[in-house]
């Protein structure tokens, strides 16, 4: 994936060297010099005879960091005595824990969170179902729900392999935002089932998230939850794709100074994502899309199977451009990709209308490399964190679901994720904005309140 | 349910009273004469004209609330300016958070407990199913799963209702022996729908603990999730109500200084909770026990089509005994009700062996009221709090997970019952034990890690 070291692959060598085998500075080159890098020397033992050191460092992948604990055990006077992988230690024991609000000390407390007390809020609600929602953890709750079919760029790795991923995305809806997660690993792959058994799982939720579930069961999961459930369903990959590529690119235009409406826009990648990304820039406005898959740009004069091609097919390219990426590309004003690895170069930025905007989201490998885009494009993003202008959801889902349960919606609406959108590009203020800066750092802590505040106004109007 | 004020019904007013009204004193005695117990009061405000107070007291039930409220406010110079339920304001936005174990502050943090490092661990599960137990929350997390269908002595009030039940539940679980239990509460009645999804939300979930679903669907449910999943089911309202009566009748024996194996022992009630307990004292050794419906003792004379009944008439009453309860009685040495209210009276009692013990847990009535039973019985014990030696489910379920967990136990056995009735048991010692402390207090913190350590022996056995 990366060839740079990276803290998701940091370790911990805990060496063993002779005094005499020199400094710690000299175990700190050597590791430097296997293309690791060093981000902390701790002593833990000293004497006479020996010094032990825990070096901590990011690799770049485990076989680098077998090759740095082989190195280091072939200096002389020095052993290598365990290699700690910071990122397994992390994660022992999983990444959330169930914390009661209430104090359970004495009798007190046990009459009035639990029997007899207890049975007064059941009977408040049973009587009155809208006051789940006030005595309830619905108030705050959210299902991450997965199937395990489409785990980052993993695939079909099974619901107990998601749970490290959904137990991060529900940290990562508390930290952010406040919302209490939890995770939904669902050991089965039936659409019918996974609707019936979110369904089910309703009564404690105000929201339900669906992730990583692969297409095209994602899509029909989706509609019929959000037809049969009163409480809002979102499918993250797409719709907070979405969002967070709509903000990016009100920003682009405010760096070129150019409008919505007025812009060619290229889409490559005509699936789920693709297809939220274009409905959601054509509601704020966008005009000139042209969807294109592996095989040309889609457009009105052939006939799809696929429902999302069909719609594309239906409502983008006006024109009934027919022509491949590469002739989409020339003259057009932005470029952006939900599809695969290097798919065009410089040379195709180059035909590209002056002040091109190249959003290449194809993680981990863009369509075209930052730097190689660069050359010629005004503006350039990924989905990268090693790069300028990541476009990440974390952006999106937690303030969205903040505004979706303050507001106690029922739905996601269009104009929500809109308003979404906005919210996050607002928080680039007019003196922050630069071709480097089109979107908010995923730790600016203002985005997430922004986010939900933009949200329940929109829920309210 | 309850006769005298309890702080399940606790109530704060907040009441204006002009200094000519007299002391606060006065004001607090004006509650108290109306049956309720003051708990606290609080100056909130004083000025030349008036004082306002907040008077916090236990009450009986709502009618008696509104009863203070309206007393005080016929009092001259004095109004009620607001009451609030403590055990409502307590539920406000639920009682349980999912908090993040990990810090997500910046870049490296997200790298490791989110992408691109928890790929890794994704990848590990994925290769070795078995690396989920110790690399995710299925560690240490019990599912609560209910259908809302016989809900405390409420009934079926569905599974919205249900939820204050059960994130009490789950906050006991984390209270009482570091358990993170999250409530499941399933918009179905269906058996086979139940069961498909709980085996569904297994991977998340290292047990399960059924509740408050009504019978017989509960035992169908139970059955087929034992056999069908490879992590623990227990059914707390039969196998907790069955180890913590084994471990106060154990006490019980040891007070009347008689055998488990000699005594004769009358069980009324033959459902769910009913067969559990006649196992469980079966397993311990008990031989002469009798089962008594309201149609009288089930005996093998006589044929049965629910399947407890059958089972307790070929597994127990080797005489062939087929009297009435009160019959029964005569000559027993042990009675346990888990049946109805006021099934007999002291004169009854006075019929029994000397030494009687009497366990009478229905609730909130029980089968005779204890200053009746204590007339010719030598220990009596209730489900109630406000008597002494509750038999309370508290006592076993947190342990008893604490222990499933931390043996990574497949199945519950009954081996592994009895030596959790045993651990709680032994919680009393020699000095502490009489007819009045049977078994320890529901706060005693000995008793989880006890339990715990006596499953996790029998898991290794």
């Amino acid at each position: 994936m990366a060839s740079s070291p990276s803290p998701g692959y940091s370790i911990t060598l805990r060496v063993a060297v002779s005094p005499s085998a020199g400094s710690t500075t000299d175990l700190a080159s050597a590791v430097a010099e296997t293309g690791a890098a060093v981000t902390a020397l701790d002593i833990v033992e000293s004497s006479h005879d020996v010094i032990v050191v825990d070096v901590t460092c990011n690799t770049v992948n485990e076989e680098h960091a077998q090759k740095i604990s082989e190195a280091l055990d072939a200096r002389p006077g020095t052993t290598v005595r365990k290699v700690s992988d910071r990122t397994f230690l992390l994660h022992l024991g999983g990444k959330l824990s169930v914390e009661p609000k209430v104090p359970l000390k004495n009798r007190d407390d046990l009459s009035r969170a639990y029997t007899p007390g207890v049975a007064r809020v059941c009977l408040a609600i049973a009587a009155n179902p809208e006051d789940a929602r006030r005595l309830t953890i619905k108030r705050n709750t959210v299902a991450v729900v997965t199937d395990g079919t489409a785990v980052l760029g993993l695939g079909d790795i099974g619901p107990a392999a998601a749970l490290p991923v959904m137990e991060g995305k529900a940290a990562l809806f508390k930290q952010f935002a406040g919302v209490d997660a939890w995770p939904v690993c669902l050991d089965t792959k039936d659409t019918e089932e996974i609707i019936s058994i979110v369904k089910a799982l309703a009564p404690v939720y105000g929201g339900v998230n669906l992730e990583d579930i692969s297409a095209p069961r994602c899509f029909e999961i989706e509609r019929r939850l959000r037809d049969e459930l009163d409480i809002p369903v979102f499918h993250d990959d797409q719709h907070g794709t979405a969002i967070v590529v709509l903000a990016a690119l009100i920003n682009a235009l405010r760096v070129v100074d150019k409008k919505m409406g007025e812009v060619k826009i290229v889409v490559s990648g005509v699936g789920a994502a693709g297809s939220a990304i274009i409905q959601l820039l054509q509601a704020q406005g966008a005009e000139h899309i042209v969807g294109v898959a592996r095989s040309g740009a889609i457009h009105g004069g052939q006939t799809y199977t696929d429902e999302h091609r069909t719609w594309i097919a239906e409502n983008t390219n006006a024109e009934g451009f027919s022509g491949t990426l590469h002739e989409a590309l020339v003259g057009s004003d932005v470029f952006i990709g939900v599809s695969g690895p290097n798919l065009f170069g410089a040379e195709q930025v180059a035909t590209m209308a002056p002040g091109a905007i190249v959003l290449a989201l194809a993680n981990p490998d863009p369509e075209i490399l930052p730097n190689e885009a660069a050359k010629h494009a005004a503006v350039v993003a990924t989905g990268r964190s090693d790069f300028p202008n990541q476009i990440n959801n974390v952006l999106a889902f937690p303030g969205l679901f903040r505004g979706l349960l303050d507001a106690a919606a029922s739905d996601i609406t269009t104009p929500m994720l809109v308003a979404a959108a906005e919210a996050i590009a607002n928080c680039v203020s007019e003196d922050e904005l630069n071709p480097s800066y089109i979107v908010p750092s995923v730790f600016d802590a203002r985005v997430a309140p922004a986010v939900a505040e933009a949200v329940v106004q929109q829920a309210h109007s």
